[in-house]
């Protein structure tokens, strides 16, 4: 079992995450370790939380990186809320809604489900009917819905959600640095994501914010946390002026987060807004000009994350691998869009004029040595450029 | 809050973790990413998967690193086998003795105690006593008390388990790799360790291990596992012959670990064992002659980390930053120990002959500045590799 060294090759990530990984972050990454009490390392996590708030814009104290992936993240905003037998109201349009009910249950909660067609957003009535049919102790819902490339509007939903004395909790995976998620100004209560799309650190880490009004019922809690690991009354210490040993975090992700939200905040969010924005504009562009279809509707589509059609009678999966033979990595679809989507990420520094010129050429080589004949979408998006800039 | 980029200085790591990383492994956290499906990710997965074979000693299918800390490895542990009402035998001699209990009760076990003082190793026939008086699902220890540097003999234990129809589950976070665990040989069904100790690699990831006697119990639960994100029959579909995405798997973490894991398969675990056995006798040596003394009795101590008694007098914090002063880090005691010892940890690549030298000489320094007046150790120490190697 003698094994050489890996020396993975620089694929363009352009799927729906990891995103690509700025040569800043990397070296962070390498940074010598320190301890995880060394007042060094703990001023390199005040810089995080601080940082965080920036990226969240928030003034929540308990703003902090999980120390596992984005779905812990998840797991952590609702088993830090729910007690066994509450209610929670869950909605579900995609993958990652489905995983939300999952944990609910696990965690012993009722789970009051609003579903909507995967691809579509959810209906804000039927989420207030939802919240009068039962004593809610949360909405939960996805922002940014990773499976199908939908963006749910927030406007409104924490007055509806406070009206029924619920917390609004909010999958921020693969919006937050790429959408302007607004945690303070939306009312969000609780808000996570995760650091490997438009933050642009590795996978890792699962940023979360809590409020007060969440916090204050965490601590009024009857029974405790179910996870040790994720108790935030238990990680706060850690993360806040006592410094309590918890777990030992993750020194290097923590530097290379760090470093990962200097970069965003050198650039300054609304400009980064801006640019995944007009990046997504053209690859819409370059791809319709193709002939090919977005699979979800104008005014509903993420800019981090483009779900694609796959025209009919197209072989989804050959498509891909040609497109990784040429070292780039675009997603395919997950449950009910298996085969059906392609996921193109543009997400933190993946999302480039650059990028998008070097995938909507690579769909078309691609789609043409599969047998459908298609027209270069190139020049339609890169005239997006001309327009829009 | 304009935030320069951090550049943390070299620390000699010698307390209980993070442990020294080797510049081949940080170089590995550099490596351009990849996909969490790209096939040449999942060929590093596998490796990862082999490689920790190896170094657990086990023929087990399921055996993969959580996508969390060593923390996350207990919780995982434990949350997968243990349901509502369920009793499991803890024996307790430290603080992750103690975080067992917790874990256990928060997933709604009833936790039998098996206690010992702190420092002390647990008595088996007290375990006896306790899994006689229970119906119990699983016995839960720790091999290696971080807390305390307390080693438990493993002999003989999974046949007293498997007598009464319990798991064995041992936490081997500070004994994997630097001293032998020999999960298969010692019938341990389920054991997890963390990265950051003697297996060198920066914290972030929780090696475990579960046997299929373990797998089948948890087939066979009559309720979903409580966590979603630490559901091993999830995570083994990600890690098996089926690819399921369950979540995004921390690449760079990944990377690291491979790499490590080839620096103990390159140096050998035997030889990798003789290397912290004998680094541990020269730093006692050298302590002794010193005047100081051992917390631990000997026959029951880690080689990994060494806990020393706080003479009567000395202000341990004072000491402690004395040696940081000179990029020395050692760790403080917890809980009741806390003030009373120092952990200084001699693992993975920290476990050398040079650093027993180092730490010897530096503590002597700070004790003689301290108004502490005691000898050199570092002949005794010396002396210790003449005798012996």
């Amino acid at each position: 079992m003698k094994m050489d060294r890996f020396q993975p090759p620089k694929r363009l990530l352009l799927g729906p995450g990891p995103s690509p990984v700025d040569d800043r972050v990397l070296a962070a990454m390498a940074e010598p370790l320190l301890g995880h009490l060394d007042p060094l390392f703990l001023r390199c996590m005040d810089d995080v939380q601080n940082l965080l708030r920036y990226v969240f814009e928030t003034e929540n104290r308990v703003t902090i990186p999980i120390s596992a992936t984005g779905s812990a993240g998840m797991e952590a905003a609702l088993v830090n809320v729910i007690e066994r037998g509450d209610d929670v109201v869950v909605c579900i349009n995609g993958v990652f809604g489905q995983r939300m009910r999952d944990i609910v249950e696990r965690a012993g909660g009722n789970a009051i489900v609003v579903e909507a067609e995967w691809g579509r957003t959810i209906d804000p009535d039927k989420i207030e009917a939802a919240l009068k049919s039962c004593r809610p102790r949360a909405l939960a819902l996805v922002h940014a819905e990773t499976s199908t490339g939908v963006l749910q509007d927030l406007s409104g939903l924490s007055e509806l959600a406070h009206r029924h004395d619920a917390l609004l909790i909010v999958d921020a995976v693969t919006s937050l640095g790429g959408h302007p998620v607004s945690v303070d100004r939306n009312g969000i209560d609780i808000c996570y994501s995760g650091t490997q799309k438009c933050l642009g650190a590795p996978p890792g880490l699962a940023p979360i914010t809590f409020n007060e009004r969440a916090i204050e019922l965490i601590r009024a809690r009857r029974s405790k946390v179910q996870s040790w690991y994720l108790d935030i009354t238990l990680v706060e210490h850690y993360w806040g002026e006592d410094r309590t040993y918890h777990h030992t975090a993750p020194i290097s992700m923590n530097y290379a987060l760090r470093e990962a939200l200097r970069l965003i905040q050198e650039e300054g969010l609304e400009a980064r807004w801006r640019r995944h924005e007009l990046n997504h504009h053209a690859l819409v562009a370059g791809v319709e000009a193709m002939g090919l279809r977005m699979a979800v509707a104008e005014g509903e589509r993420l800019w981090s994350l483009n779900a694609i059609s796959v025209p009919e009678g197209v072989d989804d999966a050959r498509v891909r691998a040609r497109l990784l033979e040429e070292d780039i990595e675009i997603g395919g679809g997950l449950g009910p869009m298996k085969g059906r989507i392609w996921r193109v990420g543009l997400m933190g520094s993946g999302s480039t004029r650059e990028n998008v010129n070097i995938v909507v050429a690579a769909l078309h080589r691609a789609l043409n040595a599969e047998g459908f004949n298609c027209n270069s979408g190139v020049e339609a998006a890169e005239s997006i450029y001309k327009t829009l800039v």
